[in-house]
C-alpha cells in the first residue's frame, strides 16, 4: 500500500518572499515510510538505467541522493558550494535571482564513462541541476538520468534539461 | 569480509590552512561498498539504542545520517545554517575559529520523548554536535547516541559531549 507523498510536502505561502509558495520536503523526510517510498522509487529508476554513481548538489541533493546510493551499493559524490571541497575541483556557475553562485565537484569524483544519476529535491528553474550536469560531463561522466522529488511545472526547468531523462515524483502547478 | 575504512579516507596536508591535516570522507562515499559498510555499522548501533529519529547538521551530517534513516525506516531531520529552514525553528550557536555560527532545527522536527541519534562525519572540537544536541533537547527529544565516521582524538570533542554515548568508526591522533 503506497502513500500519497503529496500528503508529506508542506506548502508554505510567501516564503522565502511574498508570492512564492515554498514546497518543503521536511515532513517527507521525517516519515520513515514516506522517505523509504521516495528513495525506493528513485532507486528503481536508477537501477533500470544501470547507474554507477550518484551526484547531488548541496544540501538537499544529499538528502535525496545518499539513501539511493546506499540502497544500490554505489557511490555518492557531493557537488558543493565554492570553497568547501579539498583537492582539485571543477566548477560551474548558475544564476540566482541576483547574481550568480558557484558549485564545485572534486576532479576524481567521476571516472570517464561512468553512468551518473543527478539528484535534487526540487526541479524549479533547473539552474542548479544544469550546473551539476555540466561538471559531471566535464569529468567525462555520462548523465543517464536526473531525479527529483518535486517539479514546479510553471518554472519550466524541464525545458532547461530537455536533453536528459527526468524522473519527478510529484508535480505542482502555480507557484 | 570487511574493508579497512581508513583506506577510504583521504588525508590532505595543510588544508584548509597550514598545519592542519584534513580528513576527507569523499573516497569512502565514492565507494558503494565502503559507504554501505559505514552506514550499516551506524545503523546497527542505532538499532540497539531503539533510535526513532536521526538529526544531522548541514551538510556532511546529511551524508552520514540519511542512509542510516533509510536503512532503519525512520525519519531524518536536518539541522541547517541560519535562514535555510522555513516555518518556526529553534536555534543554537557554536564557536568558530573567528566568531560564531548558528544552526537551526524546525520546531516540529522532534516530538517530545522521541529517541534521537545525532550524526556527523567528524568529531573534532564537538561544537557543531553540541549545538545540534542542544536544539534536539530544547524540543524534548532524548539524545540516545551520537555517531561519527571519524574522531580526531587530539581535539578532545569527546570531552565536550561526555554525557552522551558516542560511536566513532575511525580514530586519528595528531592533527
Amino acid at each position: 500500500m503506497s502513500l500519497n507523498l503529496k500528503d508529506y510536502i508542506a506548502s508554505i505561502p510567501d516564503y522565502p518572499e511574498p508570492g512564492i509558495i515554498f514546497r518543503d520536503i521536511s515532513p517527507l523526510m521525517a516519515s520513515g515510510e514516506a522517505y523509504q517510498q521516495a528513495t525506493n522509487a528513485i532507486a528503481e529508476y536508477a537501477r533500470e538505467k544501470n547507474v554507477e554513481m550518484i551526484v547531488g548538489p548541496e544540501a538537499r541533493g544529499f538528502i535525496v541522493g545518499c539513501p539511493v546510493a546506499y540502497k544500490l551499493g554505489i557511490g555518492f559524490a557531493p557537488a558543493r558550494k565554492k570553497g568547501k571541497l579539498p583537492n582539485e575541483t571543477v566548477s560551474a556557475t548558475y544564476d540566482l535571482e541576483y547574481g550568480t553562485a558557484e558549485l564545485q565537484l572534486q576532479k576524481d569524483a567521476i571516472k570517464p564513462g561512468q553512468r551518473v544519476l543527478v539528484t535534487d529535491d526540487l526541479l524549479a528553474t533547473g539552474g542548479t541541476i544544469s550546473a551539476t550536469i555540466k561538471m559531471v560531463e566535464e569529468l567525462g561522466g555520462i548523465v543517464v538520468g536526473t531525479a527529483f522529488i518535486i517539479e514546479l511545472n510553471d518554472l519550466n526547468g524541464r525545458e532547461k534539461i530537455k536533453d536528459y531523462d527526468i524522473l519527478t515524483l510529484l508535480e505542482y502547478d502555480g507557484e
